[in-house]
């Protein structure tokens, strides 16, 4: 079971590149075991070109390395945080992508300005206030993940699958390693077209009635889009 | 017959992908069967990577299912009222493609700026105004259609065939789903040339005696581009 | 000889595409024959896909169609201008590439804001004025290339291997058809630079002396860019 | 050993192309031999599609060919000042790449806007002065030399292993040309997100602890990412 959160965790860091999400080894993607809770990361600092499954290192959710030659990624706490905070969440990465990273080192929110974010974030992308020095300087990747609890609030994280941290970049998550990689691919998109439209002169959020509409089409009761779910 | 049609209808949607069109599942192609006005229609929320040509939904031009094991796109609705309205075209595409989108979520009409676009385009690439409340909670994909056609009135769909809808993206057609694509491909490069040269500063539509010139050299009865057409 | 240059052009249309410089039809190149003075250029309409060395067209330089079973490009007019006025140049593209013709659209000359520019372009990428009416609507495409010429005045051709046309977008040449490809990809990243350096509130040429030296170092008697040439 | 150098300089010139960093022959790569202080340089305008291992050049501290049949890059003057001042350093690129050539063509520094910036630069990306007429028209490519020198001061060139050139491009460097590879391709990753982050209206650098923090989580005494070091 584990040997295969391995090898998707492997494969969700590998995608990050694949995707142009990552470049040298800025990005990091990890998976908790439902069983048992453990969490598989990537190891620091390790070029993805030599990077093989069983370099994944597996912690426990104190952050003790249960398994793994290696150290886990630095962001390893923040990732820790985020999966004792939401139970609902399975996977995690982080990337400095393009314009997600251009975004928070503005350190604005992404205005949901179409139905492409509607389709994916119900509401804005939330940016993160900055980490004072205190923060900074002490446990600095807990408070990375503090201040992304504190920005998301009462939000529900998968309605909102995705956080700037300020002057840094993003961290998404999802039920898996591998749908938060797809969060990260459709966050870079919405970044990215946002980053067009406010150039273009237009900033203001679409309808409240529009937002609705899009995003419970694709998510919760009333959803239609896809096919209908087997059993 | 039908046959023949699902897998242009596939390839079409594949195309989308391949030309950078579409990530995830963000579009959609359709054709229409000349014989029996039957549609096929993309699957809703199918992964490229694992769709095959038998996937496609084969629908009638009511929306109700002929064949296929799947649900068709959450937008066929939309494709239905435009083959419906105009007789004239026989494949459509839905894109969320980068430039023309954050056209269409800065809620702006793509002015013909230079000869790529007149070769296109006769006039501006319209966007749509944005759907009222009423419009997006009842029969939303319906008044989607029903705002591209208000949005065209009297222009011909062949002349101009691509619009944006507000907030949203562009839908554009031709003759077939190959043309629609295609189409879409010139849409996307003419969006993001207006954006660059919008932001060097000139706005201005180009003169209507050049932009009659371009478009009558490749369309119509004048057209001096490309070789005879054979017969 | 001829067989010869018909695959030179037919690897110079290939080429325009390899670079991402022309999608569809978008662009065309033609060549020279040193002996005979008769044009090879690009058939009109052709996909880049099926196109073959054999359908290259040969026109003479009063543009009668001297081999091939294709009309030659549209443009074919602006080339023979331009090959009849500067017996310097042997090889032309024309593209609709996105900066280049972003900056067409703009109407405005690229200023050399650099040196990767100077090494390239001794001064400004001229744009040329706008063609009236008249012009339009009778010999358009000849009137392109005597626009061409009055833009570039007593400039050499092989020292500014560039014009925007105003509205349309780049015509490049070289001494040969492969040069031109070379010229039309440079003009295409100077053009993107110059771009960002103009967002970046950068607008004022470099020095003259700047200029000198980087068009010199490359260009000349007293050039001592690469290697020495054999003989 | 020297062997060995010159297939790792002739691979790290290839790397620039590979990386999207050079077209054509805009850049160039060398690195130093530690043993005998001997530099491999590119040769100068020699395409990459031809250039193999052999067409290195081999120049002395004072810039004299010790081995090779080419002239070296133009820019061999600029590389041999640096290594003369700054004895760190055994790898050094020069390329005219998209983003950081536009910041060092509007002539600023690129401030450290975000996190990304701060794990690879201990404070802004320098930008020279802009070289006077007569430091242009006499032994320009050692003033170019000393321009980056007088501009970097008493920073450590490995804490801040780029400068832009005025009008001109980067140069990077690093302990080896592999290295120096790896901070160009970092340099325009960040070049490009700072120009995103100044366009959406953001300009004031990061907190100085921030910076702090992630400079010294990498690099130095302190340093905790990545994997221990053997021995």
């Amino acid at each position: 079971m584990i040997e295969e959160l391995k090898k998707s965790v492997f494969q969700a860091n590998l995608d990050l590149v694949k995707h142009g999400l990552v470049i040298h080894t800025w990005g990091n993607a990890s998976g908790r075991d439902k069983t048992t809770g453990l969490i598989v990361i990537k190891p620091s600092g390790i070029s993805y070109k030599s990077m093989r499954p069983d370099d994944m290192v597996i912690i426990n959710p104190e952050g003790k390395i249960v398994e793994g030659k290696n150290k886990p990624s630095t962001d390893a706490p923040t990732h820790l945080l985020l999966y004792r905070n939401y139970s609902s969440i399975g996977g995690i990465v982080h990337t400095h992508s393009t314009y997600a990273t251009s975004w928070a080192q503005a350190g604005e929110d992404i205005p949901p300005l179409g139905t492409t974010h509607a389709d994916h974030y119900y509401g804005e992308v939330p940016c993160t206030r900055k980490l004072n020095e205190n923060e900074v300087n002490s446990e600095y990747e807990i408070n990375t993940g503090k201040v992304i609890i504190e920005r998301l609030g009462n939000i529900d994280p998968l309605a909102v699958p995705s956080v700037l941290v300020n002057c840094h970049g993003p961290f998404c998550w999802g039920l898996d390693a591998e749908e938060a990689v797809y969060n990260a691919v459709a966050l870079e998109e919405i970044a990215r077209i946002a980053f067009y439209t406010v150039v273009l002169g237009k900033k203001e959020p679409v309808d409240k009635f529009l937002l609705d509409k899009h995003f419970h089409r694709k998510h919760g009761k009333g959803a239609y889009y896809g096919q209908d779910k087997p059993k």
